[in-house]
């Protein structure tokens, strides 16, 4: 029997340039559909606010500010080569901050590279920190940063909330055919977590769905692989999960009901609560020297364990 | 910083000769070299009784009866070119049975090939069923077998132990240099948990331990790779863990304190008894059609949790 794979766990590159350098955002998007696909992935659509251009691709998102972009890419895509790509576009000295991070594959052999090739090849063209969090063999992030000091702008956070074998009716409509996608808004209650934002989402085939939101200085981006045995959901925002948007949590957690998730913050407190029948397997946190305190947390929920046997 | 690794997991062969064949340990020591030699490993030494020889291998141990064999191979081994080759040697109508296994690799993108491609591989040679037991992102199982109705013997049955993470003093004098294999021994415990037994057993540079163990029809192996962020220490045996031989897995648990732990028992009961502070994160059993009912458990102890953060 064939199963469906697709690796949904994201890549990400995060980048600032040094104050009173010309905008991101003035770069057009002609300059970042090719970012986009030198990392082997499109453009499928875009919004904007006064702060930022949003794109959702065809593997994740990208998200562009006057001096800051973020760029999420999954499947096979080689966000490596958009690093070091927009690393010489830009010049190495009008760059602040740069960052390279991967969240432990389901299936690292398929990659097109793994951590530590992507790490060799930064490495020639820049001086770069490296840290592994978690072990290797259970759920483990891998993050690197320009070795350069660099100071984050007040309340700069950021909060990953990463879910493992959703499972439940809700899990059960989002790997059916024939979704429709205000049910897919309706059932993540996109309404309520993210009241007056801006949405644009995509709904691909058979299944998987991506969201980018915007609402003033405030993003938010949900990336949906359904896959029976290997459903991986991915929030990143920089609400603050730790303290006022802690409800988000709570109610991705209630909605997928995820066997296992991870918790990467960036400069905030951790944000996942910790119920009778959860309980942390593991956590790591370093203090970069690039102004970021990354906190990584691996959660198990004793009660969703389902009987994992696959015939191949 | 470079941290040393190497891949301690074992595949495993086992083949079962159909009733009447000529004796597996008449080829003789030649042949045997061949087949490890094939899989990329080397024979060390060996200990034989009435029943077996036991050869210690450069990547773990072979065992080899007159109906029967068993390799286990860790490291970068090819141990699926080995059961293809002795597939062909012994001719496929003499053989009854033949199962090959992959514990989950620490990385499994550093080995010569994945479970996926040996599964190919040998469903080119002969008909194969395959399971995975335990999910992708954790610990989990790759086993096949034969396509053919088999009847194992009575009380034929397998008991392996997989411990992750060893901590304590144990563990740490375990990848100390300037070891002695006196020391290791006792430590260990050989002579309470496997008396009466004959030891063959081998001490690596800079460290990592091999023993296999014969007494009459019983056998032990027990693999050690010791390395600080990749520690793996494995013991297979045909021992009853499940019930009069309980007391080796608590020793073991106890001496080398892993982190994590699994299970596989073929035909036998679960053998890992739970103390408060541990969990069965996950569990998966079946029944093979060629007569063996597999249990695969995975294990986490809550208070083993080291800070697993690495600088690379």
């Amino acid at each position: 029997m064939t199963h469906l794979f697709f690796e949904g766990s994201e890549k990400k590159l995060e980048l600032s340039l040094v104050p009173g350098s010309p905008s991101l955002r003035s770069l057009g998007y002609e300059f970042w559909s090719q970012a986009v696909h030198i990392a082997k992935a499109e453009i499928l659509s875009q919004i904007s606010n006064e702060h930022c251009d949003a794109y959702l691709l065809s593997e994740s998102s990208l998200f562009v500010w006057d001096q800051r972009c973020l760029m999420l890419t999954c499947g096979n895509t080689t966000l490596v080569d958009a690093a070091i790509w927009l690393a010489q576009q830009l010049g190495s000295e009008n760059i602040a901050f740069l960052s390279y991070q991967r969240k432990n594959e389901y299936q690292l052999q398929l990659q097109p590279s793994c951590p530590k090739t992507d790490l060799s090849r930064l490495r020639e063209a820049m001086p770069m920190k490296a840290y592994q969090l978690g072990y290797l063999d259970s759920h483990h992030h891998f993050v690197c940063h320009l070795d350069k000091a660099f100071t984050p702008p007040p309340r700069d956070i950021t909060c990953e909330l990463l879910m493992y074998h959703v499972q439940g009716p809700n899990a059960d409509y989002l790997r059916s055919e024939g979704q429709s996608i205000e049910q897919v808004r309706q059932l993540l209650k996109l309404d309520l977590l993210f009241p007056g934002f801006t949405i644009d989402d995509y709904l691909f085939e058979p299944y998987g769905y991506s969201m980018n939101a915007l609402r003033g200085e405030h993003y938010a981006t949900i990336h949906v692989t359904p896959e029976q045995h290997s459903s991986y959901v991915s929030l990143e925002t920089n609400l603050n999960l730790g303290s006022t948007h802690a409800y988000i949590v709570k109610q991705l957690l209630s909605i997928l009901q995820p066997s296992s998730w991870d918790t990467l913050g960036f400069n905030c407190q951790p944000f996942s609560p910790l119920g009778a029948e959860q309980i942390e397997v593991s956590k790591g946190n370093v203090d970069l020297s690039c102004g970021y305190q990354v906190d990584f947390r691996h959660y198990q929920h004793l009660q969703r364990r389902v009987q994992p046997v696959i015939q191949l």
